[in-house]
């Protein structure tokens, strides 16, 4: 690639920190592919993290010394997070989203990679300090929101499945039961998927009594792994008293009537806290 | 906001066009959002445009008139296809691949958001005319790369489940042999989760005889969708003549000895196709 002017280095820049959320890149690494001084990087740097910070996308944090980088951290700050919980909860609300079996239908939300991109960037909002290696979830309906909050953590995802698969070797399997259907299950994860003593974070789309989540934490003490906490994007109010206890949601669902078909999703107290980050930025 | 410089536009119109492949913006959203007028905005996008299609990054697509707009196409140019499908070759050998079973460990790669995102990158190359409304899956090792296919073609993810699910109401099902196991299997699909009628291309991990695409695509003609082409990650050698003839896949499976814990990976044709979006950016 020939020298190029400021304008297209900065526009590069910025999509290969986009594109590759935490992903550390050594100042080296762009001074040699645009032909430019690692002081011109660095200056193209500093604008770039202060555009990114004042629209509340992320911060850029730059490490000196000669192990010395720069990297992406997406994150959402509370006035978008509060906006966006609130448009979800008006597209999750309507009596036709009431599914035989007493539950809501969810999957054209969460499968859309548009909605759980921001889902995953509030995830790392509010697990700033977590930095896990890995993120877990269960197989089925979570792997879409855990997947893009992985793709913002710049970690891989780790899923466990509801049995032991012979395409993965051997497995470490635990009987729970869920406390939807109230019927001992059995999840399973190879033993090749997570490394022993990993920092795990859980993120799943629904949690009621807890009791995927517990199975998930005595699984995870299987593989010696520290759980960071948990992330579901709806919890139900009741019961108040889960399983677990290190958790948070997005999103609460404060009342169901299957009957009545009434039901009301808001948005959760997490959403609107506020974190130093983004002290100086609403 | 308040009034920026050219600089700061630039980076936030890169990053809200990265971060949301194949949405079309209008321009006076830029407008109204960076306090500037919309002829600036055009420069600003012109210099943006330039700059990735010189890089091989994708295409910046703008569109004249009343609803004119601008998107990004996220594409992988051939060179760059190459050295990353020679590097997943790479990572994919070795004989502590080989699973009891007759299988090939792939879970580590294909849930790696990183070599995920690629991979749709790759895909919205090969099927750069196919403008899909959904990506469909079938659970569960697929559902990573097919989400990150979705994600650059900015539409939703369908995923066919192994069986019914009932907290997603009533759903259509059929049977189907499944190559690997020869055995008849169920695959399911709710049917509020796909509008009659729209436009579908497959994605998944892997293809032996074809039997799970095959099987995909009669359940896509019970919901009168039109399926433009089928994308796997590896494809087998043997047997050569599948069951669905549209397909691509960017890896092949060219020998695979169990006993002698043998395999051999290679670039599939496909990934050196030549497409005339890139016909001069090589």
């Amino acid at each position: 690639m020939e020298k190029m002017r400021r304008s297209e280095r900065i526009i590069l820049l910025t999509r290969e920190l986009i594109e590759n959320p935490h992903k550390s890149f050594p100042l080296t690494y762009f001074a040699e592919l645009f032909h430019a001084a690692k002081s011109s990087i660095s200056e193209d740097l500093s604008i770039i993290k202060e555009a990114l910070r004042m629209s509340g996308a992320g911060l850029v944090e730059t490490q000196v010394g000669a192990a010395g980088g720069v990297r992406f951290m997406p994150l959402m700050a509370k006035g978008e997070r509060e906006q966006f919980a609130n448009h979800l909860c008006q597209r999750l609300s309507g009596s036709e989203r009431i599914v035989p079996g007493g539950f809501i239908y969810l999957t054209d939300i969460i499968f859309d990679p548009q909605v759980g991109q921001k889902i995953g960037r509030i995830f790392t909002s509010l697990f700033v300090e977590a930095n896990p290696d890995y993120i877990l979830t269960i197989e089925t309906k979570g792997i879409p929101l855990a997947l893009l909050t992985a793709r913002a953590f710049g970690v891989p995802l780790v899923i466990v499945r509801d049995e032991s698969k012979v395409s993965e070797g051997s497995s470490v399997s635990i009987n729970y039961v869920s406390g939807s259907t109230r019927r001992i299950q059995t999840m399973a994860l190879a033993r090749r998927a997570l490394p022993r003593g990993s920092r795990v974070l859980i993120i799943d789309d629904f949690m009621k009594a807890g009791g995927t989540a517990k199975g998930m934490l005595d699984l995870m003490a299987e593989f010696e792994a520290e759980v960071l906490g948990t992330g579901v994007l709806i919890s139900t109010a009741e019961p108040q008293q889960k399983l677990v206890d290190n958790y948070i949601s997005l999103l609460e669902l404060a009342h169901f009537d299957e009957d009545k078909k009434e039901f009301l999703i808001r948005p959760s107290k997490w959403i609107s806290q506020t974190f130093p980050w983004e002290s100086d930025n609403q």
